[in-house]
């Protein structure tokens, strides 16, 4: 038990000087059983002959699944291990430590089971297929870690073909975080969102995931930039989604880079990684706020950025307001999955940002914009705000 | 939490008579994380930073997934539903207390984490490519409950197709457990496997296993009936498999129904409901052996085989000799886990087989041929053995 590998001298262990691999040592999780087996009645009501009459009730009314399986309580943490945190393609066997560490999140924060399913395929068709043929296990989809533009196809016809909530949480989770980041930050300089001007650095799945939730919000402008500078009608040869950024943002104008469109910005948001000059974030507007989530090396220098911004914020645990996506993702789910919800709606996630951001409330000040992540509060308010929202739309069981 | 049905008066619940609901409500299984996140510093070594450390390194050297994450020693049950216990083809969430319950016994018995995945294609190419692309996230693959005769080849494609252990449970747990059995009760009356005379009663998946597994240990003749009759060479359109018992079986040559070849019989091993009538069973062989696993009604009457048989078995877990899968799936499953086997051969299944009789040893006697599902002994004794032999097959990682 507890592993495979030949017994070491931990003194010869080259992992033995950094405690993440001790952390990680047979893995992270564990699935139990919640019932024991002490005796064979116990072993005829768990198993068979008595599981047999559990089985022909749910085949006679299939709702009854919802009450006398696990399965519409967990939650399968899906990737094909294509954009792994800032690894990149590192396929399905290395990502699993992330989803891994994502199924204890969920666990830790919203009391749900969570499975890692890593798949041997990246072609979308394959893995649509794939998934739909598994949902009947799961109670919701967490996709991650699917590289953009794929992730967005592979979400659509998923959020189609199936009616349990399914989210890729590197769009949503991230987007839903941000914008309850911002909606504080706003606070802090006494601004409106309508009044903001937001330039957004990156257009994959963060990128694209935020400026429509910022858009749904009701943001003022947003310009965002790929790696060949803002999207505008002029460009060319750009992927659907790009096309739709086109024609839904940059109301401004903008057709040149990223630096162009920082003059006289309101906000920054970094989801791009590569590094900003101090010369661009100087041009900003008085009062500017700067997210910047690149990790561990945010885009911009949050000591430098300091100097010019009213707020700033960052990916990184060590410093103040951390934009950490597991504020988001335990607790809609565990609200979608309590209201029987067929889907995460548009409107369930602006209603999770409200909650993450109302759990500040009045403390709001530029170093506390958003909670802790291990504010126990998040998931608790998020999934109460979003189960509410699923009822209000009356897309529940 | 604990499911999402309306809160009900105990009085007023129709499943309230029968403990086999209680014991469901809300699942049987839970995902744990076995390490605790209460630190800022917990959650960058569980999650990021510190997890990005160790996908790297399984990157660069996939082997240390081994070591470092959980699916090495996560088993799936896989099914689709459609020959479910005796209930037959009643979809895939109706079987999820099965898929459950297998999960449960994992645990229990070989201290495997096992996660349910039930599918909602039954499609032969469509279950193998989900399973094949889901496979990066297990170290083993169970198949339960898939109806014969996709049953076989689903089981061969995948075990061509994956380098982790694959078994329908259905056909090798039984054919396992009703060796080790045969192979007691012929030391009970004095028999070798060789001189017996079998007839076994199904041709589905169990049935086709335990022929498979009698040849391979050497039993004398065998004859297999299915609805039709006995096969032999005479008869038309068979699968496959049939086929394949035409040519390997029957050396006697009976070409009419089950009775006509029981008469003289040693053995009658019954796999597929119905009943048998007691004179036929009064024309078999002298200290013959009656194993009757029709659960819950044998196809044999217990009582009134032991009127005419040496030895009786039957799947009841309210009678002497068990038959009972949980002796040998959850041990196989960790011997071949244990050691990094790359699949589950016959010599592995016999070794099991040989175990399973062994654990009864000298204490055997005509209503002892089996231990007893509970008897802890046995999964670890299998494990040991199914392990050794894998690395004597040098079909070790």
């Amino acid at each position: 038990m507890g592993g495979n590998h030949s017994p070491h001298d931990p003194n010869a262990d080259r992992f033995a000087d950094d405690p993440a691999f001790a952390v990680h040592e047979g893995g992270k999780l564990s699935v139990t059983s919640t019932r024991p087996i002490e005796s064979i009645a116990d072993l005829a009501l768990t198993y068979t002959p008595g599981v047999a009459r559990v089985s022909s009730a749910i085949a006679a009314e299939p709702e009854l699944a919802r009450r006398f399986t696990w399965a519409p309580r967990v939650v399968a943490v899906v990737s094909d291990g294509t954009a792994v945190l800032g690894l990149g393609d590192i396929g399905p066997t290395a990502s699993l430590p992330v989803m891994e560490g994502k199924a204890c999140l969920f666990k830790e924060f919203a009391g749900l089971s969570a499975v890692p399913v890593v798949l041997s395929t990246t072609d979308v068709d394959a893995i649509v297929e794939t998934v739909a043929a598994i949902a009947p296990s799961f109670g919701g989809i967490n996709l991650e870690d699917i590289s953009a533009p794929r992730c967005f196809e592979i979400e659509e016809r998923l959020r189609e073909r199936l009616d349990i909530p399914v989210m890729h949480d590197d769009q949503h989770g991230t987007a839903i975080v941000v914008l309850a980041a911002l909606r504080n930050a706003a606070k802090v300089v006494g601004r409106e969102l309508g009044d903001l001007r937001v330039v957004v650095a990156g257009a994959g799945a963060a990128g694209v995931a935020c400026t429509k939730i910022l858009l749904g919000a009701g943001v003022g402008d947003i310009a965002v930039a790929d790696s060949k500078g803002i999207l505008h009608a002029g460009r060319e040869e750009l992927t659907p989604v790009k096309r739709w950024l086109v024609e839904n943002t940059n109301r401004a104008g903008f057709a040149g880079t990223m630096v162009d469109a920082l003059r006289g910005a309101d906000v920054y948001l970094g989801l791009s990684g590569g590094s900003v000059p101090e010369s661009a974030i100087a041009t900003m507007a008085e009062g500017c706020i700067v997210f910047s989530l690149a990790n561990p090396i945010p885009e911009v220098d949050p000591v430098m950025a300091a100097k010019y911004a009213a707020v700033v914020a960052t990916g990184r645990s060590d410093l103040a307001n951390q934009i950490n996506n597991v504020l988001a993702f335990p607790g809609i789910f565990r609200g979608a999955i309590d209201a029987g919800a067929t889907s995460i709606t548009e409107e369930m996630k602006l209603a999770a940002a409200t909650a993450i951001a109302d759990v500040v409330g009045n403390e709001v000040r530029a170093d506390y914009v958003v909670p802790s992540p291990l504010d126990r509060r998040v998931a608790e308010a998020v999934a109460a705000a979003v189960a509410a929202c699923a009822r209000e739309q009356g897309i529940t069981r």
